[in-house]
């Protein structure tokens, strides 16, 4: 059967969307519309009872958490721009800094507009709001001095990383953080945009 | 060379050191000292510019993030308890459950006394560390219901899950949240801390 993937064209899913389209691997989109509160639906609680998206739904079951979903498309995909080295400590590089993005930058992110996952005083939520500039600058400076070897996250080789990145820059200009101070990560970013998946996936809901 | 590990024992870096004891590989112990701020020391930023712990300095480089290094130990102890499944889905749900402990679980914990990570205002931290039992709970709770599989984590066999989840759980009660209250969890404590890697490790500082 083919993989079905629940997603939402604002969310995280993005990354995922454009590994699948790396992969050639067949899927069929399902959209979540996050409007009508459909994460939260009788029928999507037993797919994903996170509420969230993105969840793979395969032959063996569901798949949710975006740095084990890549894995694993990466894993169905070795002949593809996904296939994952071989080696423990370079496999272990790509998990740490798709680790990185989930546990710390994404988090980051979320401070803006999901604060009350955290609190649930208005001025508490506001007080996050008005701080996602400072740590979300902390972590993009730490990717851009520490972490991209360039051109592609880990090198010469475009890995799983490529994607996952590329949907969080994506959202530094809402966030109130200016990509342009950050070279080598908009360098990443407008060569993601030319990459034939990328196109595909912005264009898809539009 | 033998794999150098630097934690300190009031961290998330015990899952590591119990997973690096299960593996039977050499290492050597270097406690990072949070009292004296050593994780902000110029010497270890050099190591780890991310000022966290845990971080394993091999003979390729430095890993740092706790779902990654629990892999690589894993994959270099394949004689091991910590041994992966070759399936990609069942090695895809192991890591899925990772991840879910490090972007969410750890995530909520955090929030008791590290929320200057997201708010600087004084009583949006004081929002926060109210708010650590409510979110805290809602993780176990779904722990409890949806993702234990029981005894250990993914069913019948041990894996880098059962430490991670171990050290999570040793968190709930300084959280305000009554393992008691979560059955399958408590077993679940319970039967890790008889492991003799667990006893090992903590005894380690003591």
């Amino acid at each position: 059967m083919a993989i079905l993937f629940y997603t939402s064209p604002t969310s995280i899913g993005v990354a995922t969307h454009i590994a699948l389209e790396e992969s050639g691997l067949d899927y069929e989109l399902v959209e979540i519309d996050f409007t009508k509160q459909q994460q939260s639906s009788s029928d999507y609680l037993k797919i994903n009872p996170k509420a969230r998206v993105p969840s793979l739904l395969v032959e063996d079951g569901v798949l949710t958490e975006t740095p084990a979903i890549l894995t694993y498309i990466a894993q169905l995909a070795p002949n593809s721009s996904l296939k994952l080295p071989s080696d423990p400590f370079q496999f272990a590089a790509i998990q740490s800094f798709n680790s990185y993005l989930s546990s710390t930058v994404h988090v980051a992110h979320a401070h803006n507009h999901r604060g009350a996952r955290w609190a649930d005083d208005p001025d508490a939520l506001k007080a996050m709001t008005a701080y996602v500039p400072k740590s979300l600058s902390a972590c993009f400076a730490l990717i851009e001095s520490s972490l991209i070897k360039g051109p592609w996250v880990h090198g010469q080789k475009f890995s799983i990383s490529d994607p996952y990145l590329f949907r969080m820059a994506s959202w530094m200009e809402a966030d109130g953080v200016d990509i342009a101070q950050y070279p080598r990560t908009l360098q990443h970013w407008e060569a993601m945009a030319q990459r034939k998946s990328v196109r595909t996936v912005l264009d898809w809901f539009s």
